[in-house]
């Protein structure tokens, strides 16, 4: 990338959009990081208010050429609906419809691009994480709640809306009568095997369950019955697991034995027998994923100018 | 599409490879076919054989540009490896290891389309069947067995290898002992809803299960759970049915209620409510999908030359 002249350097603006903070940075790179910043969710005048208050922030040596967004979903992603740039109806309080692009492009005048911070993810770990010279991943997040994002041929994954992978349905394992947490489906993928899930099932917090705890057996084989059916479907070539619940280091090998039992040896690829430990691995750049992937939406949004909305690269008022 | 000169007109070649029949054909579209045949599924060097010396025959009105091949699974599709063009590990006897493009490149001499069967079918659609004008759908045939293709962007999706579906985990209903007919995984969807295990289920041929029997109530239901497990991974813009068992006519509209009945309202757009009958459709092409597919391929591999094996475009022998 070239200076835009007189020694002003141009880089991105990356957004993380997440249910309790607002990560903010301005840079071109993990290893380029001009600014950063920390803004907790509150209500969507307030919050995006301050996003877009550190992004005005006076920087003389840079300028702002492109800002991408991850944001928690679901999110309108049609060009040719107003609900583009928009939170769909969310169980986040105030963020149902929230308008997160259109004050961004009226007050930043730059090319903004958009995606869920699970796609967000998926992008900045092909990028610069455990995905690294792929062009197709499923990232995981298995935390509060499960959602997947996905990237085909490089590109994020869109159809009638955005992967979401957390709801699908799984099998109750033999003998386990827990009803799930999901007020969806009860039983779903989320419902059975999310953080909070775990914690219901345990009777305590998620960092209290001990290792050799059997509650991890129900964890594994669960996620493995869900991973097996983003797999079937999507045949992602690497599986990135992310997320608090991940941090338990015990539970990735279980997963991955629980994957190629499920499997049973339908799929004949070395990735599923010999080469499981490469093919389904944790996620390399931790909370920072979604955050470094909106650079590369705001990267994407700098090359597609004139093709979607909130790309019009309008100058800065 | 301009004429080769001297009268001759350009054309494509497509095949769908079967387990019971090769159909070929020669033409450009499905109003515009040249010649057609049907070929018994026999040996491959046999079968083989006949697909080519079909493609040989002299017709001096018209030369083959390319050639498009949409054939049962699983295939190598991975242009990188000796397997690309090949039949992977496969159930039905003599294909296991199959060299399909080969052969036919070595004595065509034109460029070589290859997917499966089921993503030939979605191309198909898209271009002239139930998605028209549309760049995303999943194509799900229920049949002797399960499968689904997917297209992204108007391509056909591929990655560790191609889309499967069939064999996703769903759960069991309560009160089903049925232990389901998949010798991988004896309750996939494919184990309890293909048309033999409906037959196994009922004890009697699928044509001869009355409209009015209860198992179309549980068929129904294990089919939504496998839908919405595609649905909430790849999120296509249409859902495509096609294969025997959806001969059943009265099947498709318990499919559509179901489908919304378990996702329940989580996924919020209109396709999924009022529009559930433009968005879960027949398949419009009939057994013929596949094969209109196969033109689609050829034309992507005469536009792909170089790119991939199998489509250097060396002149006929």
């Amino acid at each position: 990338m070239g200076t835009s002249g007189g020694g002003v350097r141009p880089v991105f603006g990356a957004v993380e959009g997440g249910g309790t903070k607002f990560v903010c940075m301005v840079g071109t790179s993990p290893s380029d990081v001009v600014d950063e910043i920390t803004i907790p969710t509150t209500d969507p005048v307030e919050t995006i208010g301050e996003v877009i208050a550190f992004f005005q922030r006076p920087r003389p040596d840079v300028q702002l050429m492109a800002v991408g967004v991850a944001t928690f979903g679901p999110i309108g992603l049609d060009p040719n609906q107003s609900t583009y740039g928009c939170v769909l109806k969310s169980t986040k309080e105030h963020w149902s419809g929230a308008r997160i692009l259109a004050p961004l492009s009226r007050r930043l005048g730059v090319p903004l691009g958009w995606d869920t911070d699970v796609n967000g993810s998926v992008l900045g770990e092909l990028r610069w994480g455990a995905a690294r010279g792929l062009d197709s991943a499923l990232y995981l997040t298995i935390g509060t709640g499960i959602g997947g994002g996905i990237a085909v041929n490089g590109e994020p994954l869109h159809g009638l809306m955005h992967p979401e992978v957390g709801h699908v349905p799984v099998p109750t394992l033999d003998g386990d009568s827990f009803p799930g947490i999901c007020s969806f489906h009860g039983r779903c993928l989320e419902g059975v095997a999310c953080g909070p899930a775990l914690a219901a099932r345990a009777g305590r917090p998620v960092p209290e369950i001990s290792a050799d705890d059997p509650i991890w057996d129900l964890e594994a084989r669960y996620l493995a019955y869900g991973i097996s059916a983003a797999l079937l479907v999507v045949s992602p070539k690497r599986i990135i697991l992310g997320g608090g619940v991940m941090h338990q280091r015990h539970l990735l090998p279980k997963i991955r034995r629980d994957l190629v039992e499920v499997l049973n040896g339908y799929v004949d690829m070395p990735e599923l027998r010999e080469g499981i430990d490469s093919y389904v691995v944790p996620a390399e750049l931790g909370q920072k994923a979604g955050l470094y992937g909106a650079l590369v939406l705001a990267e994407r949004a700098l090359a597609s100018i004139g093709k979607v909305p909130f790309s019009s690269g309008r100058e800065v008022e």
